[in-house]
Order: structure tokens, then C-alpha cells, then sequence
């Protein structure tokens, strides 16, 4: 068993903020197993690394004995947007919902621990709410406070539409902590003022405020935005191995010491000793090499993982890329820009009808592999090697 | 039966506002009674002639055929509060729900006919309405818009505390016209943002929206203050008729006409010539008369109206009281003022020991009874006729 103050260290790990850290100091004392609340939507999920940092610190805690409660938020889901502005959000019904939950565990297991996580959906207290219990909960909490939620903020400053039940959702979170009991929550740095109505919430009803634990987003391959699908920056957890393998070796030194930090689960001792070990002229590739390793194991197993660094190696190694290749940032028409066009702009054919004839002749490689389609095109957000002859490579992402 | 004209000029009269003409008189050419919708606080009432100007406007709508609900709004009564910074407002019970609605449909048929009237409780279709329901209601409405009203807008830009409940209520009375279909709702000049809201709402829910009629409110015998209790300047409908019939005779020529406009329920042709009459050189007081006789029939009935003219009679007319008695205003300290010194600051004694004196010989009255008190004291918001000696009158107000 870890000492409070080991444990305190691993928590920590990584986070943005610990609010209230004499107050988990005291619960951890106890001795007693934290119950543990993260909250998830309950839509159709496809997760990406930028979902595990949340899920890895989950795990970190389970790992120390404490009691993860996986909560689907299944009764907001049901409602939809009831303003019907949001086409995006219909409401879901009972079978999608646990479709969805069952897609959701399947991946989030390769995480957590299946027979130690509790799976709870919020609908099994919510349904049993009535509107006169709703008011109630609507009391607990003012409309100045409500506002000064950074996005309400914004949008009622810029005059963009507020409807009142969006007041309500996150007071229904609120009461998720209170009917859970929970001792502490989990977030996105987006996510604190919802955790911190918790609190509130949890005090009105006489129990004492959870201690809230948020983590941060997670930048995308691009080193700037949010990892996001939509964005087309990211690394899903269900990629084939050699897409992770490729996606994780492709980011710039900068970005692998970020994801190391909030994606690796080796010791801060020996990744201290790493950085270290690089300050003193050791190649970083060796340390991202080693990274996409632990990370396609964690998804794919150590088999897997061999394979796709194998493979890496293959493709690479063998064509011998230059240490120093020369990052290109292109910016994409619409949804993205044909290769011919990407090579001229990159600077590594002197035209379009070059590149074309190149592409004709087999003399050019994408991360490594031939491409013969002269019409392919590069999507907005997608980041890769390319190679043209022998001599010639760019780093290019296009944005 | 009235034409749609002659509806339309019965219903207009006095009212405030009314929204919107055009689909009323499409409502009333369909020869359909109208559903009209009144709400009601469940607090235990006492109501005084302000409460009457929207009864008596029901009245005559129940009078030209139409089917008129009177609301009661025990759904919220009996949630209260639940902020709990208002501890005036604990929650009801079923039981005072039910007793104060007695107390309040006993005075409300002194006016309204009991056996045409329906009346109703929000609570039989709020209770049926779960927390999912309550946030779709809430989904009807913005938060801008509701900060619009102006107690809202005013507390908020005052950085008073709103509770997010207090914009659930609005749509709950909203949604009260849904549940009953009302075709038109009822209500004073403060609830126009409220009875508009229930016209979204209706919308919301696939109804055509009601026509709404807003009243004003009355001004109290001060002619200055809305009438109110707390005040003490109103008149309750169940006080003694002599009570009624000598409040009525106090107040000012130009309050009569108000008072007579919006609780007489003579012919507009009929008021208007005895205005003209009065134009003409006659005594506004033979007005007063009659219309004091009028609202104290209503009721107590007939022979309690004759029995309290023939005692304001008696009492003045035997005494003779000049026709331009002086007007004094005298400001309360406190709660009010002994009557020795009300006398005093009046110019009726020189002192107050001299005024100690007379009230003990009995050469004191007030609205023509003797007093014999000494110690007697005046309340704010009292306004009566006091006489000293044979020669000597102040109408006071204690303000």
C-alpha cells in the first residue's frame, strides 16, 4: 500500500488542478477506497489518445485501491437538445444508449480494469426526479453563477441564444455526485466549473464536497489544437498498430515529451532520466521509438507492438531519412489538396505536371509506402513523410 | 346574446392592455365560449377591492356566456421556497392548500357565480410532470429573454441573487394555459411578461396562443400607493359594511371616478352622464353615495347597504359637515400617532394637553363617533373625518 503522500504524487501526475488538496489529504488518510466519478456522454465513441488522459489517471487510481465509477450520462442523452436548435443531438433511445455504453467499455477496458469499474448510468436516479424535485435542485443555485460558466459567459455577451435547460444539465451532474456519493471527480480543464457545482450541490444535500481533479486536453498531432477527430489530428485507440506506430513517430520532439507525460505509465524517475539521457546528445527518436511502443501495447498487446516497430524500421530505417527532415505546413482547399499539388508547394517537385509523371513512375513514398493513385488527395489535418526519389523528404502537414 | 362589437367594448373597458384584439375577435366570431384563465396564489387571502377589479373583469366575462377558470397555483405553494432565503414563504401543505382555498373561493362568489366557475389546481397535472419534462419546459425559453422581465432585470443588474428556479416558475405558469387550453388569461399589469410567456409556450406545444387582458392595478384610498394591506390603505371586502361605506366616502373626487371606472358595474352610458351631471354644478358626493352603496351590496347585500348609508347619514348630515372639510397629511412616527397629537399637528387643539382635555370632555369624533380613549392612537395609513367641537373638521391621513 502507497502512503498518502506517494499517492498524492502519482494523482497529481500531470493534472492542472486539485481542488481541494488538504481535503484529499484528509479522505486519503481514512484510509478508505475514494469513490471516484468520472461522467461521459453517451454517444457513439471513438476514442483517441486525448480521451486516455482522463481514462490513464483512472486507472492510476484504481491501481491505488480506490473505486472507479464510469458514469453514462444517459438521461441528458434521452432528452436531446429539446430546443430542437441542435440537430446534431436527437434524442437517443434506450437501445442506442447501451449500444453505445457497450462500444464505450469495450474500449475503455483496454484501460481500466472490467471487474473493478462500476458502470452507472444516470438515468437510474434522473427518471425517478419528478419537476417539482427538479425546482428544488434549480434553487440550489444562482443565475449570476450560472453566467459566469466561461462559454455561457461568452455566449450571453455576444447575444447568442441560452436556452434555460441548459442552466439544468449541469446542476442534473451536479446531483449525479450527490446520488453517487462521491468522494471525488474527474475532468477535462473544460469541465471544472461542472465539477465544482458538484460540490455545491453535494453540500445542499448535506454531503461533503467531492474533491475535484482536472486534467488537461490533450494537443493533437499538429502540436497545436485539441486532439479531436474532426480536426483530423489524432491517434485513435482502435487504429491498426502500424497507424498508432507511424502517428506517434511523426510528432516533433516538443510534443513527445507532452504525450510521454500525460500518456506514458513508466516512472517520472526513469523518464526524468531519459530526458536527461537526450539533453546529454541522445537521439529523441530512441525515445519516441520506445513510446509507441508502450502505447501500442497498451491497445494491441506487446506482439503487436513488436510488429508495427518492426515495420516501422523496415519502411524507414532501410531508406535511410535523414535525421533533420523539413517540416511544410500547407494549407488545404476545402477538405484538403490533391499530392501533386502538396509536392509542388513543398517544394519538392518544381511543378504540378513533375509531380505527376513522379507519382507515374513510382518515385514517390507516403510515410514510407508507394503511391501509384495520381489523383490521391491530402486531407485537411493529415501529417506524413514524403519522399520523393532517393534524396528528397518533407515533413508535411496539411492545414 | 352581445355582438362581437359589444363583447369587445364590455371587455375592453378599464383593462390595461389586450393582446392581441384581432385574435380575440376571430375567437369570439366563432360563437365558442372562451376559456378564461385566472391564477391564484394558494396564500391565505384577504382580498380587499384591488383584488376585485380582475374579479369583477371575470365577472363580466362570465356574464357574456364565457367559461372561466380560476387557477389556483398550489404546485408551486407547496414546493415554497426552496432556496430558503425566503422564509416567508415556507411550503404549504395539501391540507392549508385546501383550507386556504376555501377561504379564498368564499370571497372570490361574493362576485363570481359558483356554479358557472372551475375551479382548478396546477398541482393535478404538475405533479404528473417528471424532471425530463420540467427540462424540455425549460428548453421553451431563453435566458435572455427571461432577464427581460423587469423584477429580473432589475435584480440582476442590481447583482441581487436570482436562483435558477425562479425562471422555471414563469414557464410553469405557462405551461398551466397549455394543460387547461385557455383561450385567454387574466391577470394585472405586473404579470403582462408572464401571460405573455404562456402564449410561447402554447406555442411550443402545438396550441394557438392565448389572447391575454391585463388589468390595472388599483390605487389605494391614498390615491398615491397601489392598495395594499400592508399599507392599510385598502378596503377589505369583508369588513363591516360600515367600514366599506365610510372608507369609500373619504377619498378624493377624482379617485371616485377611478374607483368607479374599474368596481362599478353600471353602464359606461350611465357614469357618463352623471359625470356630465356633476360637470353641471352637481355634488360629487351624491356619487360617492351611490357607488359606496353599490360595492357594499355587492357584498354584504341590499339591506346592509341601505342600514350603513343610513348610518353615515345619521352620523354626518345630523352634524352637519361643511362641504370643504381641510385635507392634512400628518407623518406617522412609527407605526402610527397618538390621536392627541394627531389633533395638535392638524391645527384642531393648540397643544396636546388641550387636546387630552376635549377628547376627555367628549368633544372629540372621529368619522362622527365620539372617542372617550386618551391613549388612542392613529395607524399609518388611516384616513378618516375627525371632528372637534361643533364647528371644527380635518379629513387626516396618516402617512
Amino acid at each position: 500500500m502507497n502512503t498518502v503522500e506517494q499517492q498524492l504524487e502519482i494523482i497529481k501526475r500531470g493534472c492542472d488542478e486539485l481542488l481541494i488538496e488538504a481535503e484529499l489529504r484528509d479522505r486519503l488518510k481514512s484510509g478508505k477506497p475514494l469513490r471516484v466519478k468520472a461522467g461521459f456522454d453517451p454517444t457513439a465513441p471513438d476514442l483517441h489518445l486525448g480521451h486516455t488522459v482522463l481514462l490513464n489517471k483512472l486507472k492510476q487510481l484504481q491501481d491505488l485501491g480506490h473505486h472507479i465509477v464510469f458514469l453514462i450520462g444517459d438521461f441528458t442523452g434521452m432528452i436531446g437538445d429539446p430546443s430542437g436548435k441542435n440537430a446534431t443531438r436527437p434524442p437517443l433511445t434506450r437501445d442506442e444508449v447501451e449500444q453505445n455504453a457497450r462500444t464505450y467499455t469495450d474500449q475503455v477496458f483496454r484501460i481500466l480494469d472490467r471487474a473493478q469499474t462500476e458502470v452507472a448510468f444516470n438515468s437510474a436516479w434522473m427518471d425517478k426526479l419528478n419537476a417539482a424535485d427538479m425546482i428544488r435542485l434549480a434553487a440550489t443555485y444562482t443565475v449570476a453563477r450560472m453566467l459566469e460558466r466561461d462559454d455561457f459567459h461568452k455566449r450571453h455577451k455576444g447575444k447568442q441564444p441560452i436556452a434555460i435547460h441548459e442552466f439544468l444539465y449541469p446542476l442534473v451532474q451536479g446531483y449525479d455526485s450527490v446520488a453517487l456519493k462521491a468522494d471525488m471527480e474527474l475532468g477535462g480543464t473544460d469541465q471544472k466549473f461542472n465539477l465544482l457545482m458538484g460540490r455545491e450541490v453535494q453540500k445542499h444535500f448535506g454531503q461533503p464536497p467531492q474533491v475535484i481533479l482536472t486534467m488537461p486536453l490533450l494537443e493533437g498531432l499538429d502540436g497545436v489544437n485539441k486532439m479531436s477527430k474532426s480536426l483530423n489530428n489524432h491517434v485513435g485507440i482502435t487504429e491498426p498498430p502500424s497507424e498508432i506506430f507511424g502517428k506517434l513517430m511523426s510528432v516533433s520532439d516538443e510534443l513527445m515529451w507532452r504525450y510521454i507525460e500525460l500518456l506514458s505509465f513508466e516512472s517520472l524517475q526513469k523518464i526524468n532520466a531519459r530526458k536527461r539521457a537526450v539533453e546529454q546528445g541522445g537521439n529523441p527518436r530512441d525515445v519516441k521509438f520506445d513510446f509507441a511502443k508502450e502505447i501500442v501495447t497498451r491497445f494491441h498487446g506487446a506482439p503487436a507492438a513488436e510488429a508495427a516497430a518492426a515495420d516501422f524500421e523496415a519502411r524507414f530505417r532501410r531508406d535511410e531519412i535523414p535525421a533533420d527532415i523539413p517540416e511544410v505546413k500547407i494549407a488545404a482547399k476545402g477538405d484538403g489538396l490533391p499530392l501533386s499539388q502538396v509536392l509542388k508547394q513543398a517544394g519538392l517537385t518544381a511543378s504540378t505536371s513533375e509531380a505527376l509523371r513522379l507519382i507515374e513512375q513510382g518515385g514517390v513514398k507516403i510515410n514510407g509506402e508507394k503511391v501509384s493513385d495520381k489523383s490521391l488527395k491530402l486531407a485537411r489535418g493529415e501529417r506524413c513523410v514524403i519522399q520523393v526519389g532517393k534524396r528528397k523528404f518533407a515533413r508535411v502537414s496539411i492545414t
